[in-house]
């Protein structure tokens, strides 16, 4: 069943995440107007040109007026600021969603700022994403076969979760729910150590006097290895600190698990080394048949 | 100029390596004969059957009568007993050359094993490869646009290191010449180093009692920073254990850069944080742009 379609859509920071949402629902036919609000006028006038959005504002007012939902994908750190300019604006039948990496931290901006409304915010995490940004990396498809992580509260109003809910459907996205913590400290794992191992790796070398002859032996396993490392630096340094307790604890198992490595090729413990490797190629062979078989 | 063809070549490992040189040749009519020294028969027959080598043998003497060029493509653990078992039986015009991944190590081996053939060793590593191995990962252009060090002696025979050099071009490889001590610092860091840091994430993961939890919510960019923890454990704990001393060098400096994002998480410090993202992005776009450029 398709789910009751949107008047009025508003995308806070109209780039690869909140872009792609809009031009899924539209291309779906399930959204009459959306309105962009962002930092940069250059972005929103590309954003319109995109067919992205129908306008840009920066009168909350305005852009808050007759909207069913509305979705704040900007970098989480900017949310604080969004949530408090939007809250003396939001009607009592607007629904607030969000797109950010980090759960916790939202979802303690937006209690802090949103007051009533907070019952109608469905904080969520859509699992997409490319080394791109901005509105002119955003595609309908992108959220095509994605997880989209719903983290509602007691407090969160069932209906707003349903309606957020079916839009990600529509898109294309499997739903599934994680409590803000456990979400965090999943992501920190899975997600945000490896961005910082790929960014430090890469940051590490190119400091070096002679980087560039490095730089000209790497191959494809290094560029497959280190492509999150071309991410969005402010966007990575925001859920990096938003995640802050969770990232480090991840960093801390790393560091052990590199110094049992180290460790084994000390004692040159082939079989140990061996071991490791493979119990590493097993899992990832099997996460990546389950992967690739969702995605199809 | 096309190189001078080869009567008769000798692949010992029929993999994604040996076996990808022997269909780029065949593909080019530069040898007429191909023979297979492997450890498994499967996988000998199996490249057989893929018209990679006209036939194998475990004999020897039958397989270096006559031949022009040995290429010893085994995981580098390997290379001390084949060299040894080869050495007897070599001609006094047959050239060697290998595959490996470490250099100091094989060319420690060749010297104590060759004798007097040790002059007509060429130590080289193509700078190529997938995540499968095996004779069935083959394809004749694996080399196409790729680098291929070769880490000559002063005593390598110039006419032995310039046929080695001609063939690997005619496959479409760029040659490139370091000396071996420096071809496996350089590569520690941008090959060795990464592969350990992807099966040590995998394999830290895969330990938890909750790494089902942990895997279903990783996405595409935990796909591409593990996809060479994919690699064959065997080939790997050789490359490791053969190049320790310089893969443990660069796990003390990567620890050190870990240590150092840590204490930025630490101080919550937001400006340090984006500009050591900044500069891995900046550094690593670059990097993807010349690494593109070279491969079209």
């Amino acid at each position: 069943m398709s789910p009751q379609p949107l008047h009025k859509l508003v995308v806070v920071g109209v780039g690869l995440i909140g872009g792609s949402f809009a031009l899924a629902l539209r291309s779906l036919g399930l959204v009459q107007q959306v309105l962009g609000v962002g930092r940069s006028a250059g972005n929103l006038a590309k954003a319109k040109e995109l067919g992205i959005i129908d306008g840009a504002t920066s009168d909350w007012s305005e852009a808050l007026a007759g909207a069913d939902l509305v979705l704040v994908a900007t970098p989480v750190a900017q949310m604080g600021r969004v949530f408090a300019a939007m809250a003396p604006h939001l009607g009592t039948a607007t629904i607030v969603t969000d797109g950010g990496s980090t759960k916790q931290d939202v979802v303690a901006l937006a209690r802090a700022h949103l007051g009533a409304h907070f019952t109608r915010f469905v904080p969520g995490h859509p699992i997409a994403g490319t080394e791109f940004n901005g509105a002119e990396a955003a595609f309908p498809e992108l959220y095509r076969n994605r997880n989209v992580v719903l983290a509602p509260l007691a407090e969160t109003d069932p209906t707003a979760l349903r309606r957020v809910a079916e839009l990600w459907k529509a898109c294309g996205a499997e739903i599934r729910q994680l409590p803000p913590d456990r979400h965090d400290a999943i992501f920190a794992a899975v997600s945000h150590l490896p961005h910082l191992l790929a960014f430090a790796l890469v940051s590490e070398l190119a400091a070096r006097a002679d980087a560039e002859e490095y730089f000209r032996f790497a191959a494809s396993g290094f560029r497959d290895f280190t492509r999150i490392a071309s991410s969005h630096p402010e966007m990575w340094r925001d859920i990096c600190l938003a995640n802050a307790s969770a990232v480090r604890e991840e960093i801390a198992r790393f560091q052990a698990e590199l110094a049992r490595v180290d460790t084994l090729l000390a004692a040159h413990d082939g079989p140990g080394l061996e071991h490791a490797f493979d119990r590493a190629r097993t899992a990832r062979n099997a996460w990546l048949a389950n992967f690739q078989k969702a995605a199809t």
